[in-house]
């Protein structure tokens, strides 16, 4: 059997890496400092990845032939800055050398397309080989994260790649950032101010994002895979689709149009190594989304009260 | 008074950091698993810096003001793969947590020239400003351990540089090396055979590179500099000299002139910036050495028995 930790399984996309995973017959071992008892797993283990040595004991006890690391520094806003970020990589980089030092074979880590340049230089179209120009500590510490372990993995032999997200959304994601906080105003009744609104981003639904990352652990594909739809959608169809879904069209208002270029992936490396494609439409996600929100509201649960982790 | 920390204060170059710090006034407490007898310092720590916990121990009763961290792998040969480099980059991200968190605020740590693309594409000129193409597991590491504590450091207020080697050469460099092993084989009448001997590279004695190390630590220049003469030297003059300090010129017999590019350092920074300038010209260097081997020989002292530490 395949036996596969997961760290962050209880966040955002962490949920649907682990269902993805037992779809395809692993045995999910789930880290985080906070189990979540809504998610069907194998087993969960409350350890703070920040402590090298309860790392180094938990991957020993463990013993996984395959890794997925999402657990990182996501407080909404303030993660891109955060300080946070260096003890993330320096635990990351811990992670790795238990995992391998435990007889594990396969990894696959979260970066982020902020590790590409977002500038007005960019096409807007990002394959895997172009430039990375990180601007901010998260993309830096991710960016930097991913070269080592790279090349250390090459040396150890350790099959590695790193899963680039572009801009999941869906269930549990933070209420702050924009497909939950459209849906709860509007839910609510309350008129949604939606900025950027010709924003151009590649929005992908968190089942597919999870579906990805489990079909590049279960392949041999190394390095850095864009994780994304490579569909570009402008943020104002994203809060339109959900107005539509809604039919609350006069609640939505999009100001600031913004003169940003597109962040889009590339998908070729996706769909002709890894041999997967979303399979979400924007209408389609953006309904299920809009139907957990209502179900969050519905039982008084505090939506997104659960800091999220990629 | 100003107290610092010196990780690898036992080493090739931290012996050299440590004597240009005390010139400077500083209180230095040097780190090392093996402490050196015969180097003048205030007080030594035979912390193993691979273990997190006893960093942050010491790191807490020292409560330094400085840190110039110069520990790493160092193995002659083998370092460029060493899976341990792995290792030296989170033990350097929880060294530096650990030392903020104790109050520091101005840290140097050293990284090398190979973080710098040694292709032919290049002009053999490198300022700090060019491109960062590593092609080993430890100028990436050097390289993405720096960049992340660059970005880190301007979040937490810590005032950072790295001080990028060139080629130090002198006393207690690895025997294996290009000047120390021409200067034993001439020494024990031995016939010294050089490759590469039109490689141009930027050669710097060890004193220099200490003091260079010190005094950039004495400033307050954030990111990467340059730690080299400006001055590019063929590898086969430097045979050479030895040669004629010696008055042995026929035992050198230099091979494969090699056509890579040079490799030199852009010494902008570390002159205006920083207000240094190397002392030792090639001859006197070389001069210094050969009699720091001779009284190893003298003595009978197992020379370089030591893993040389950066």
């Amino acid at each position: 059997v395949k036996k596969v930790v997961v760290t962050g399984a209880s966040g955002f996309v962490g949920r649907s890496v682990v269902a993805a995973l037992r779809l395809r017959g692993y045995e999910v071992h789930g880290v985080a400092r906070g189990p979540a008892n809504d998610v069907e797993i194998d087993a969960w283990h409350p350890t703070d990845l920040l402590d090298p040595v309860a790392t180094r004991e938990l991957m020993g006890t463990i013993r996984a032939s395959h890794l997925v690391h999402l657990a990182w520094t996501t407080a909404h806003g303030r993660f891109w800055s955060d300080p946070d970020n260096l003890a993330w990589s320096r635990a990351t980089l811990a992670l790795a050398e238990a995992f391998v030092d435990a007889g594990g074979g396969r990894a696959v880590m979260s970066g982020t397309c902020a590790q590409y340049g977002w500038d007005a230089t960019t096409t807007g179209v990002f394959p895997e080989t172009g430039e990375r120009r990180p601007q901010t500590l998260y993309g830096i510490s991710k960016q930097s994260t991913s070269d080592l372990l790279q090349a250390w993995s090459a040396e150890v032999g350790l099959s590695f790649a790193t899963g680039l997200l572009f801009f999941p959304y869906g269930p549990y994601e933070n209420p702050d950032r924009l497909v939950p906080s459209v849906t709860r105003s509007l839910l609510g009744g309350r008129r949604a101010e939606v900025r950027s609104g010709a924003r151009v981003a590649d929005f992908i639904y968190v089942e597919d994002c999870g579906a990805a990352l489990a079909a590049l652990l279960d392949s041999d594909v190394a390095g850095s895979v864009n994780i994304g739809t490579g569909q570009g959608i402008p943020v104002a169809d994203v809060a339109n689709a959900i107005a539509a879904a809604l039919g609350r069209e006069d609640l939505v208002q999009v100001v600031a149009p913004g003169t940003e270029p597109p962040i889009v992936a590339d998908v070729t490396r996706l769909l002709g190594e890894v041999g997967f494609s979303a399979r979400y439409e924007l209408a389609r996600g953006v309904r299920e989304t809009i139907e957990w929100w209502r179900s969050q509201e519905l039982t008084g649960s505090a939506a997104g009260s659960r800091p999220a982790r990629r």
